[in-house]
């Protein structure tokens, strides 16, 4: 399909976060054009198949999720205020293991609608079965990078290896990273193995790290350093790589970060319902790490909203630092736009240019809580909504519009398959 | 307009908080039934001007925003990142004084719109000029209570005395408070007049309270009292009344409040951008004290977004107490709802219930993120968003339905007004 996108308000997320009056044209996959549109005639591809007015509002790239489980979407409002520990033992693992593949293929679709509807445009997922997380993705025209949650208890340093070499050569929509779950479900053995693993493939490592205060004391505890310190010494971060949460970060954990050119994915929304804490966002901006966002899985959140990431990302530092000038809007944006692509591995995601990926969204500005427009970008993170994503687009594939979805499946019929899921497991048959 | 909404799940928000299958009947501004549909024949009105299928989504009241300023719509994303006093000082005081009656009326509008497409069915608006704000309302069909922003600088106690007369006999959608702007703008000897007016009216009073530490130290420092103490020492809460914002509340500022019978509005939206502090809801709660829940204005939020604050209300709580169970969201539910319907004196608002005011929302469940319903109550405060709302419905009148306006203007028109205030103020013609 080729796409011409006019009378846009640009914003490409490129260095100088400029807003511009002009054009966005998609041929296939990729974004052909961005500019004012009347210097790009030879560029004109054959002929377009469709011609979109973006009547002025915002055209942008789309959001990544750097952190999730997708497919946790059937517990979500069901185990609720517990704190992590207990709320993983107690509510989350015994159903979880009731889980069978389909479940996930389904539960995973649900989150994708979700995501459409936020305008996130790929997201990076952590969850069992990646064989029905990258089926779900691939049938709904999703991106999706997935990400070993290998432990003690699940998966192999085999499994794992096979399902890096498999699924980085799946299919356009599908990558793979290695990682594990945490440092507190994982034997060092294993950890040997996988940084092992790293050497081999010379590629970065994500896991869960340092999201509560005792995840951090129990590690020190059992190695004499934190979770950042005791990995990196077991030659994990080697090829860089990242950590999920990174709530409770030491200054010498934020410098093993910087140097191995490692990303902090900071999820207030789940860090704020479990009563984890505030990560050190300012500090670690100052100290040149790379951020991204996740809105981590919708069992602790309990959303897959950006908008709602972003406001908690700037908010929580400013209560925490007692500072109203923290971690300003721009930082935020480009956090959960381009540091998440990079996270990702993404390249070609995260701004709008030629020959990147057709990963873009269009915000609505003509509702009140987009006026005045006084300050676009202040307007997104401070008092954006959901209820502004007008259109995403996926790989060149519009997969929501005007509240409607393209991807292969009607919603009712996911919705109804999450709800069998649930009412299968518990024997409930009511609503509450 | 007698309307019939059908085919719902009702949650009427009276005690035991339950959901419901059912049907909701509107006569003119009143419900006038609300059950299963079935035992109902004999109180049918003569004819339905309009039957609504609510195609199992949820229909119950409308959100009660206990706390705004309605008209800085125009200040939204202009002044950002300072903390109070500066931003007041510097940003908010010099550009409203230029602010014109009819300024005034158009932004007032641009909040009620964002209001409607949050749920919000009233507001508690403290902002100069109350002919302007009540005639805004009025002409949108929004229910408004005013009430006075009375300081040494703006106002009069005869001015507030003829307001409260005037406008508490103007319109059945106005209602007006007596109240003045903080302790800290308000000089002893008017706030002995007001207190002489809240007994002559057998009036409660509100205020601005305790919504920065400093305010609290200067205060005591002035009276060698808390802003609480003092005010009440002065018998200002003699028929009650309330605080906005109550962030840095003392035991005994708790133990007043709940003796007078008082309410503490919460805005954790606006104390979070301003990095104002985290309010002790959950003491609060436990002390037996009202409590309801506000957006503040849009220049220090920045947003008029009910979810968004239900979430921070419970969030925040968390972290404070670093406890996930802190502050449930039934809890929350009915801070949004019923709390602020009695903070701002609308006996007939706040449920569901023959007799009460037909204010009421249909809120739409067959969106991914109300997926599975596991919960309704929770799925509303801890993932709902302005995208779920499919009706506002005030007064007896649907005002928004559909994403569409129903308030007598046109939002392309109100946006244009309030982008034109801004830009003649400025003198800035460019967009950031």
């Amino acid at each position: 399909m080729n796409i011409r996108f006019y009378n846009g308000r640009v914003l490409a997320m490129d260095e100088d976060m400029e807003v511009q009056k002009g054009e966005v044209w998609v041929q296939g996959n990729r974004i052909v054009y961005v500019g004012p549109g009347e210097d790009a005639d030879g560029k004109n591809p054959p002929a377009w198949d469709r011609e979109v007015d973006v009547e002025e509002n915002l055209i942008m790239p789309g959001f990544a999720n750097a952190h999730t489980h997708s497919a946790m979407t059937f517990l979500r409002s069901y185990a609720d205020d517990l704190p992590l520990q207990e709320w993983l033992e107690k509510q989350v693992f015994p159903l979880e293991a009731k889980l069978t593949g389909e479940d996930i293929y389904d539960l995973s679709k649900l989150a994708i609608l979700e995501y459409l509807t936020s305008g996130i445009t790929c997201n990076f997922d952590m969850y069992f079965q990646p064989e029905m997380i990258a089926r779900a993705s691939v049938d709904c025209g999703f991106r999706t990078v997935m990400v070993s949650s290998l432990n003690n208890f699940t998966s192999s340093l085999e499994a794992m290896e096979q399902e890096y070499v498999k699924y980085n050569d799946y299919h356009e929509l599908i990558r793979y990273h290695l990682g594990f779950h945490a440092e507190y479900t994982t034997s060092e053995e294993l950890l040997k193995g996988v940084a092992a693993l790293a050497k081999k493939y010379q590629a970065p490592v994500f896991t869960h790290n340092s999201e509560t205060r005792r995840e951090v004391e129990e590690c020190t505890g059992r190695h004499g350093m934190t979770p950042t310190a005791y990995l990196d010494s077991l030659g994990l971060f080697e090829y860089g790589g990242g950590g999920y949460h990174c709530v409770y970060m030491t200054d010498e954990d934020i410098r093993i970060f910087r140097e191995r050119g490692m990303t902090a994915v900071t999820n207030p929304g789940s860090n704020t319902k479990l009563a984890s804490g505030i990560a050190r966002i300012s500090d670690m901006i100052h100290a040149g790490v790379g951020l991204a966002i996740g809105t981590d899985g919708p069992a602790s959140n309990n959303c897959l909203d950006m908008f709602r990431e972003m406001f908690l990302v700037t908010g929580l530092a400013k209560l925490k630092e007692e500072n109203a000038a923290a971690v300003p809007a721009q930082e935020v944006l480009k956090m959960a736009v381009c540091g998440g692509a990079k996270a990702m591995g993404l390249a070609d995601c995260g701004c709008l240019a030629e020959g990147k990926l057709a990963d873009l969204i269009i915000i609505d500005l003509k509702q009140p809580n987009m006026q005045p427009v006084n300050n676009v970008v202040k307007n997104l993170v401070y008092s954006g909504s959901k209820q502004n994503v007008k259109l995403t687009m996926v790989n060149g594939r519009v997969l929501y519009e005007e509240g409607k979805f393209f991807v292969g499946t009607e919603p009712e019929e996911i919705y109804q398959k999450a709800n069998e899921v649930i009412r299968r497991m518990t024997g409930r048959t009511d609503e509450r």
